[in-house]
């Protein structure tokens, strides 16, 4: 009988501040035997997103944090390579939340846990990105929050990550102008010629609140009408400069903020100036639009309709830089570390 | 003939910062000649609010600033004293928007301009406190915003004030917990005794977010679901940092930065984390629901279900030091000036 062996990575300790390499450990386990109604699933690819920061705090926070010396969490799309259930066969492609290692044995009755993709129109990996979790957090904050109008102004600050270039792409196809914010000349180039965004700002050229609201102000003429966050700090302050009446924020992320800094709203007085609704959400607790998003973000993937693009890191060994490359903002679209 | 001399207030000139006597100034006009389809009405109240702090800047607010050298903008409750129109009869209590003077001339045929009340059970004054804008306000952020639940805790600052006194009550009719954030020992005692709130905190005793945040700990040992916000500053943050999963935040007004002080708020980042709605709101723009809350409010003063104070001003030449006071939390419940 061959041993399988599932390699790893868990929390060796939690960042004070920035963190590092250090607080990840690569480690091996043997794959266990499978009980009745367990199914193996090897996976393919493990997805990074930026909430894994907060899990790696001891603090409060809406989830509990990831234990010490337990494998990282993660969202995961593989094959079932060995089944003691009915409900999946050997070669079955499915997505969970199998953590950061090459393989997983679950309980297949277990609801929720494991889910069977169609991988004929769609690639597995796009699963993990705008047809998983990114997306929907995207079809949430957007169609649910900023529910904009035809001709409205939506601007999405990390336009050029998982779910900021599905956000974009989501408001054009309402009809609404889509205005990325994002790091580097290469990215906002890509956000606007490859995704369509109507236009895309630097924030490496903009260091304050000031200078980023007049980049705005060109790129906005008609105000803004929708912002869908994932920074904080001095770009929601800008963002709060340029905003109409009964304008709407999606508060998805503030990465900004992840390592612990203090990140003031300079003038939190502009939400009712503007009679502004500000909504933070979390779309794991807003499972019943699922179906809906993920029908509809399917269906415009495999068209084609809703452009992608992943960052892909080689190996579990990989993983924790990849992280840390993601947190610092070196991806392009969803980062995924392929794993076969 | 008499001629009829009517004492107005006019905003003289627009404070650089906090304002000043100085910036108003008493002035007479003759009443002049009703022409058909006018009426002239004596006002009995005038109605001092925060709002219109914000209307003698010149800067971008949600409404037009108050031109200079006219007669300051108000609510006003009074009496027809003459008539030329078979809209309103002479003895008719009224309201309207009637400004800062003795009397008014007025198209009756506008519409919205001047309404008719009942004084049989409610009081005229009533009509500019409880049973008027500020009663609405408290309403809508409340019922609309907030939507409290039998059980939850409902937090309001400036709790002693005409829209604060409202809120806590209405929420306590509704099932929930209503603590309340009040300037002086006086006042929060009252707010207490008279009004029946469950608490309330006397902001004099804790002047950083922490401190009162442990206050609020105590008054509200299963966090906060609602907050309905007249202040900013210090005390949102000290909120903030209570709320519950879910909460609602209903900005009504932001005191503290009124005369341009900036007001950041610490820690925006607890939105997310707490999957917290924030909404500003102006209730002018919501006057679909004003019949729906007026009947509720009416029904409530004229049951003794709803308690409400008035600190009293005499005489039009009164009025700015009043005004000051209010802006300043020398008022407890509605600031009204008696003109007759």
């Amino acid at each position: 009988m061959t041993i399988l062996i599932n390699k790893q990575q868990r929390l060796a300790s939690r960042p004070a501040a920035e963190p590092t390499l250090d607080n990840f450990r690569l480690a091996e386990a043997p794959v266990p035997e499978l009980a009745a109604g367990q199914v193996l699933v090897r996976h393919h690819f493990l997805s990074l997103d930026p909430y894994m920061r907060g899990r790696m705090n001891d603090g409060k926070s809406y989830a509990a944090p990831q234990p010490l010396d337990e494998v990282m969490i993660g969202g995961t799309a593989g094959e079932v390579v060995a089944s003691r259930s009915d409900r999946f066969a050997v070669g079955d492609r499915v997505v969970g939340m199998g953590g950061w290692q090459q393989y997983q044995v679950i309980d297949a009755a277990q609801p929720g846990m494991l889910r069977k993709v169609d991988t004929a129109h769609v690639p597995l990996s796009a699963y993990l990105g705008p047809v998983g979790m990114p997306g929907v957090t995207a079809w949430y904050g957007l169609v649910r929050i900023i529910a904009p109008k035809a001709g409205e102004t939506v601007v999405v600050s990390a336009a050029s990550g998982a779910v900021g270039t599905v956000v974009g792409q989501l408001a054009r196809l309402r009809g609404a102008r889509a205005i990325g914010i994002a790091g580097g000349p290469e990215k906002c180039r890509a956000v606007v010629e490859e995704l369509g965004f109507d236009a895309c700002i630097d924030y490496h050229e903009h260091r304050d609140a000031r200078s980023l609201a007049a980049a705005l102000k060109s790129a906005c003429p008609n105000g803004i009408d929708g912002y869908f966050e994932n920074v904080g700090g001095v770009i929601l302050d800008a963002v709060m400069l340029r905003l109409n009446a009964f304008a709407r924020i999606a508060m998805c992320g503030m990465i900004a903020g992840y390592n612990g800094e203090p990140i003031p709203m300079a003038a939190p007085q502009l939400i009712l100036v503007n009679r502004v609704k500000v909504e933070g959400f979390i779309v794991s607790e807003h499972m019943d639009v699922w179906p809906e998003a993920l029908t509809e973000l399917a269906g415009l993937v495999a068209h084609g309709h809703l452009k992608y693009r992943e960052s892909v890191a080689q190996g579990i060994e990989a993983a924790p830089a990849a992280f840390l490359g993601l947190l610092k903002g070196r991806n392009f679209g969803k980062q995924l570390v392929k794993l076969v």
